[in-house]
């Protein structure tokens, strides 16, 4: 993935050259019938529905349309259009052709999209069943455990598997590990046995170490699966609101970086940083319906911007988040929000939107620097970025105190917009035991105090006190901030997810960068050669 | 470290070539003086009281003499005894040519020490004071961060320090970021600036931001900590027992193998397995207040074992463990020492040494395998032997029942062996629903119902399952068990230990296999060279 074309993240359903989206009263089904030449990238055929970082892609926006397309849904049936394969994970070809980064950035991706259909199971009362009517292999039976059921057919053929140790020498890194064992809790030695077998389980036993929650023969298999969404569909929730069709993105691809209503993103590669921009709320505060409304339209560019940026732009290892606008206004935006998300299903999307974005920068490899400069907007969920940030800086003017910039919290970092470890950032930030804030916005020197900034430099210093902490940033080593800032973000209690970002996915960034895996003759280089693979047998 | 003269890790204070070792009362002081031309192999000289993996060792030596020969001991003052160098942290040059999986191992070893300082502080009322009377840096901050107090003197040039991002890019993964917001609560972002600033932080801003608990300047720096070390060793806690001299280990090494009593070790270099066999008690069980009781010194071979075979025989791959003895007589000594722990010091630490060796079973890279035969002994903490590995076979005769090996669960597998999630090995395998077992031993089909065995094959299929079952093992790529074992070992909650020894750990490692790091121009490499590292800016 060394091409220069960009890898873009925004789709049509219409389009969809991988996934078909049926909703039929309360229940959606999502069909995979993957076309087998429509890799991202050439080079490789995508059989047997494995998938790439294209599949995912449109995965995602299907899930997006369920929320504000679809908002009367409240089961997902998750199926294959093929015979006797439900997923065959993702593809060897791919993986193997692909660079380090671009494989390291293919299982975050994968991954969030994972997490995602968790919390839209938790938060959002969206129940997801795996209708697998066919093989889940590898990331197929890793996206099967992201649902909340698995139904496996039972027809003495269809197996369950992750085959990626013994096949492959890498690890079940989408997950697969940590959702067996804290998900699913399949007794470790078992999860041991399953995932060192190629062939994987079926039928009995893969319901009796609890694999699959059922299984159901081939005649039955389609009626069963839809009535149990039925029944899940019919569980107590919020109302539903009116669709609200999620118009397309508009992004803008410019010299120097790419231009969003309400977020601009300037690319300087000298320097190797980027700075992101994201504009407050311009009109004064009411429910729109529609996806143009800032609160949508700026969590979906900024989520647009976050993605972008991290694939296609790997050399840039330092984003600058700036915000301008009115913080008296964004607090209006958060309480509207935070007023409006325990019972109106378009405001708590909405929200969770804004969560998913967040998320998606708490897990960027990439330092994040906050610049609260005068004419900012750090409040409410914009006031996440320098939370979110590993550090920030707020001017503080020497004269004239009626310009210096403000920041304020609102009820939105303090409930819902929750990093993937279930805390909010203010609760990792000082460790559980939350200070009582100064009540409306803050100024440099109280938000000092208050501990909600790192730096407040004077005017005086701070071009140079700014310049000088990006240059020193861009001359450390890239690996050692990556690993730095993965454990730094992440402190106290794990979760299920922070510990696939973090135990999981480290161990598999180290096993893609060994030559058992990835060297000439490595398990992943020469998977389906014929060949077999040879091992440095040292353990480490 | 690829030397064929082997590591060994047994110790004796009057051959301390780094520490030393004294005590007044209840207050003892360890004082590193490391020895420059000390170093546990050729080519490097450890200046500036930085260490190696030999060090250490004397310092895991040093905690086990103060738990047996000095029971009386309730504070350990931790200090240097040179000028303004409290410890520079691990060797660079040392580090810089060593094999990668002897920089893994390093690390590995430090981090136990370091944790199970913190096992005595909390489950052995040690407290523990770094007594920094010059700088910690690196590696040495990290040693005092493992501390319950952190004294730095205020000479107005002596630091605490993290810098190995900015020096030599990589990760404090000797616990060091983990410990600074999971232990000490540092803010993220002052963490964040502490931990790229290779200056680190002195006086007021190290107290400040929580990296020291209290400055003192030089001339009352000695009086104040021993004053403190009095008030902590004041604390009421279990009367001190009598002291017990830890004899040498007589550990014997063979042709194949390694032989201790009640431990032998066959190391099979053409399978790359290893045969761990622990023989159970062979006395009737009363109190025997010496190193040679069997309870004390089965743990203790047992513990040496894993470490030879972990630092000296990376090529095996697999360990088979296997006992052999009366069930029966091991419940005996289970409930002797699980009866005695909570008030006789002794038993508390005998059973201390237990979870201790357990531990490193489950840190350990080595796919292993109980076996469970007939004339066994998996009982109390010999039965912790089947619930670490990660699968475990127990033979099933046809026609002789009463020939059938037996298990049992004691009361020390339900308290005291917890690993180091805090967390019973039984608890982790039934993800918290323990469930009620037969009371009294299990013979395979019991056991097996039970779900503490994984697999009972009958004695006509026993040679070919287990023959099979080690010839696979043996066949799949080291890395992807590595990370596998790892994952599956540690489901569920995690606790600061078990961070650093998942999540930070394999960051390091993947950084440790970077070319950033330890390629020809990478920081590792080019440390103290004069040269400025090369890097590849891509981030991942």
């Amino acid at each position: 993935m060394t091409d220069t074309i960009p890898i873009t993240y925004d789709r049509e359903p219409t389009q969809y050259r991988h996934w078909s989206l049926a909703v039929e009263g309360a229940v959606a089904t999502l069909t995979l019938r993957v076309d087998e030449n429509g890799g991202l990238r050439p080079g490789y055929q995508l059989k047997r529905n494995s998938y790439d970082l294209g599949v995912d892609i449109e995965l995602n926006d299907a899930l997006n349309r369920l929320r504000f397309e679809h908002p009367q849904v409240r089961a997902v049936i998750v199926t294959s259009a093929l015979d006797r394969m439900f997923c065959a994970g993702a593809n060897i070809y791919m993986l193997a052709r692909s660079s380090h980064a671009a494989k390291v950035n293919f299982c975050r991706f994968t991954n969030e999209t994972r997490n995602f259909m968790e919390d839209a199971s938790r938060r959002s009362g969206l129940a997801f069943i795996a209708a697998c009517n066919g093989t889940a292999a590898g990331g197929g039976y890793e996206l099967a455990l992201a649902c909340d059921e698995i139904w496996l057919v039972d027809d003495r053929s269809s197996t369950v598997s992750l085959p990626e140790v013994p096949l492959l020498g890498v690890l079940p890194g989408t997950g697969g590990l940590t959702r067996l064992t804290d998900k699913r809790r399949v007794r470790r030695d078992l999860a041991d046995v399953f995932c060192t077998d190629p062939d994987g389980a079926r039928g009995r036993r893969a319901c009796e170490w609890g694999l699959v929650d059922r299984t159901v023969p081939p005649q039955r298999f389609e009626a069963a699966v839809k009535a149990r969404a039925e029944e899940l569909a019919a569980r107590p929730g919020l109302p539903a609101g009116d669709p609200v069709p999620l118009m397309p993105l508009d992004r803008r691809l410019e010299v120097d970086g790419y231009r969003y209503p309400y977020v601009r993103v300037w690319i300087d590669d000298a320097r190797r940083l980027a700075e992101i921009v994201v504009s407050g709320p311009s009109k004064p505060v009411t429910v729109e319906r529609t996806a143009g409304w800032w609160p949508l339209a700026a969590a979906r560019a900024l989520e647009d911007a976050v993605l972008m940026l991290r694939t296609n732009h790997e050399q840039i290892g330092a984003w600058v988040l700036r915000t301008e606008g009115d913080p008296e206004a964004l607090l209006a935006v958060d309480a509207l929000l935070a007023g409006g998300m325990e019972t109106d299903q378009f405001l708590r999307e909405t929200v969770a939107w804004w969560r998913r974005a967040l998320a998606r920068l708490d897990v960027t490899s990439r330092s994040l620097i906050a610049l609260i400069e005068p004419g900012s907007c750090f409040a409410g969920p914009l006031m996440e970025l320098a939370l979110a940030a590993d550090r920030s800086f707020m001017f503080q003017p020497l004269d004239e105190p009626e310009t210096a910039p403000r920041v304020a919290l609102g009820a939105l970092n303090r409930a819902g917009l929750e990093m993937v470890n279930g805390r909010t950032r203010l609760d990792c930030r000082f460790s559980g035991i939350v200070p009582n804030f100064p009540s409306g916005t803050l100024g440099p020197g109280e938000a000092l105090a208050a501990g909600l900034v790192t730096f407040a430099p004077d005017e005086l210093d701070w071009e140079d006190e700014v310049r000088l902490a990006l240059e020193e940033r861009a001359a450390l080593s890239p690996d050692a901030l990556t690993g730095m800032e993965a454990s730094l973000r992440f402190g106290g209690a794990e979760t299920l997810a922070t510990k696939i970002f973090g135990r999981l996915s480290a161990w598999q960034n180290w096993i893609f960068s060994r030559p058992n895996a990835v060297g000439e003759d490595g398990a992943l280089k020469r998977f389906g050669s014929g060949a077999r693979p040879g091992f440095d047998w040292g353990r480490v």
